[in-house]
């Protein structure tokens, strides 16, 4: 223990010094030059509405005010959009954001809580923070498992079990009956957490119902990924009122930025905006799947703003050819677990960008087989 | 306990369901009218830099992509202004958002914190959330008492300390000087919080130098104030690198929109609209000084940017001058504990802001002395 390391709380002298992902910029500034094609955080290049852009540009003018700390107008117009009482959604600065005060809501230090091995880091961050004790399950067949994850929260006694559909970092899907059942089979002193960043992307049939009044459930939900918000770090979750209640408690007030809520507020009313854009993440999701078999990668089926290509070698290859894509100004990502880590994970994104991945593929794979 | 509650976990289970502040939307939304005058949350009615407008209106173009989760140009820009290394500076959701940061970094449950019973209530909020112990010393003479703060931080054995300096709400200051003996009075197991959320704003020698290779010092900054950018959330942290870090480990990586850090660096850049905008602060406090002695209220001097006026009885009559000036659609907030309650609390802001209070005061107290 270093001198000044006594002043830190027990819970933070145990946190290791990890940070979930290398943000984009990051690399950029070890590059010295920027990314031609920005594919690896699964933003939506589409860009948000351009009712969205106006709106926030407008606000621009006025940010010298907080935000709503209620965060009113926004959570009424999601309550409308999603047919659920306003008392039921709670809005945080983004789903990482809401993770943890989630966790903070719910979690005593030595709770345990179930995940999958390889899905979204930050949560497992998130528990880390608040002293929770974590389970990890393996994925099949590049799936989460429900099977396993239903049978390791009743062996744990789990209070949390999280799971994300569509899935980050693999883009498979369970269907809305699946998802049903397994809540069905989970113990009755276990809540879900179920991460539908992407739901918006997937096919039909695959976001269960809305049903507030379970105590059991957490539906967490974002402006980043669909409607192109990822900077204005705008989430929601909806849930049993008591558990939106307990979030209340222990948010940050003044925690959402007065641009974010107005831009997202306008996303949310143009609906037609978010089918064009959806169309056309779903034509750069095929078109990627076409790049991935060109260059003899096998694409995985995919309901997010990405695919995931096997590159058919262990994970070293895959890492060397995350690498070479990097040094060719194409930023991308990868799981980072086994087995899932013989894949790249590459988002969606407009032509240009397409064109360049498309270009450096081949000679990326080509580098990395030497 | 209704049935779902057994869901939430202890420290939720026990805290209050209370909010610090009711923003004025929600007393909008109340009384069915947009206030007139904006002056009860201590923004900056004169608004930010013209170039951190721009900024965040172009950057609103390209809100499709997270923000460095870093924060590094920001950082940077941050310990250039100030002239420390950028290893010293972490950066948050508004002094809102760190409190809670560095309360997480540093106290374990049960822990004592001592802070003055009147000041900034969102730092209690967030000592109850983390299962801290408070212990609260009164003001004396309508300033914080060092002297009792210190005192009781060695009774209680406190880990932390929490003075702000310039005072919210009462706007008043101690010198560099003070604060500087106030610290090493400290008990040594003692980390002191201290707000200077107003520093920008305060006379000549209110800012202690800083020294960020002491551990047990935590200066808190904002960008809601001075720089005018309350909607944008961005404030940070000069602490040891030792708390950096510590705080680095439990903050949201992608906490921080976007728009908020460009403008924010925009607004850092400026610092010649800075010097014109304190300035015109100073002329309205002084305005509203005046305002307050034309109505035989007496204004309290004021480092900040507002100005607290003795209404000069008790709680209940300040509070119906308040109620009088909101029902005039003039926002302004008040003290919450006696003896500082026989007080309002008015912002600074442009003239027409102040007019409308100029006119509306002398009627809310006619009508409160009914």
């Amino acid at each position: 223990m270093t001198p000044s390391s006594r002043y830190l709380s027990l819970i933070v002298q145990g946190l290791e010094d990890s940070t979930p992902f290398t943000g984009p910029e990051a690399i950029e500034r070890a590059q010295r030059r920027a990314f031609k094609a920005r594919l690896g955080a699964n933003e939506n290049g589409f860009g948000p509405s351009p009712h969205a852009i106006t709106a926030m540009q407008q606000a621009a003018v006025e940010n010298w005010k907080y935000g709503d700390p209620d965060n009113a107008e926004l959570i009424q117009a999601i309550a409308h959009h999603h047919k659920v009482p306003a008392e039921n959604i709670v809005i945080g600065e983004g789903i990482d954001g809401l993770l943890g005060l989630a966790l903070k809501a719910i979690i005593d230090p030595g709770d345990m809580v179930v995940t999958s091995n390889g899905t979204y880091p930050t949560f497992n961050g998130h528990v880390a923070c608040h002293a929770g004790r974590l389970s990890m399950v393996n994925y099949r067949d590049d799936k989460e498992d429900l099977q396993a994850l239903s049978d390791q929260a009743k062996r744990q006694q789990a209070k949390v079990v999280y799971v994300t559909n569509p899935d980050n970092p693999m883009g498979s899907t369970w269907s809305a009956d699946d998802l049903k059942s397994f809540t069905q089979t989970l113990p009755s002193h276990t809540v879900l957490f179920l991460d539908e960043a992407y739901c918006e992307l997937a096919p039909p049939g695959t976001v269960p119902p809305l049903d507030p009044q379970n105590p059991r459930v957490l539906r967490f939900r974002t402006f980043s990924k669909a409607y192109a918000l990822a900077g204005a770090r705008v989430g929601y979750v909806i849930a049993h009122k008591i558990l939106v209640k307990a979030i209340n408690k222990v948010r940050n007030q003044y925690g959402i930025n007065r641009v974010g809520q107005i831009g997202a507020l306008a996303a949310l009313k143009d609906q037609t905006y978010l089918s064009n854009v959806t169309a056309k993440i779903i034509d750069a999701r095929e078109r990627l799947a076409h790049i991935a078999l060109e260059n003899d990668l096998q694409p995985l089926v995919s309901g997010a703003n990405f695919v995931t290509m096997d590159c058919r070698q262990d994970g070293a290859f895959a890492k060397r050819v995350l690498s070479e894509l990097l040094k060719r100004d194409v930023f991308i990502r990868m799981p980072t677990v086994a087995p899932l880590d013989r894949c790249i994970r590459v988002s969606t994104g407009p032509k240009q960008d397409l064109d360049i991945f498309q270009e450096a593929l081949p000679e990326a794979l080509k580098a990395a087989r030497k």
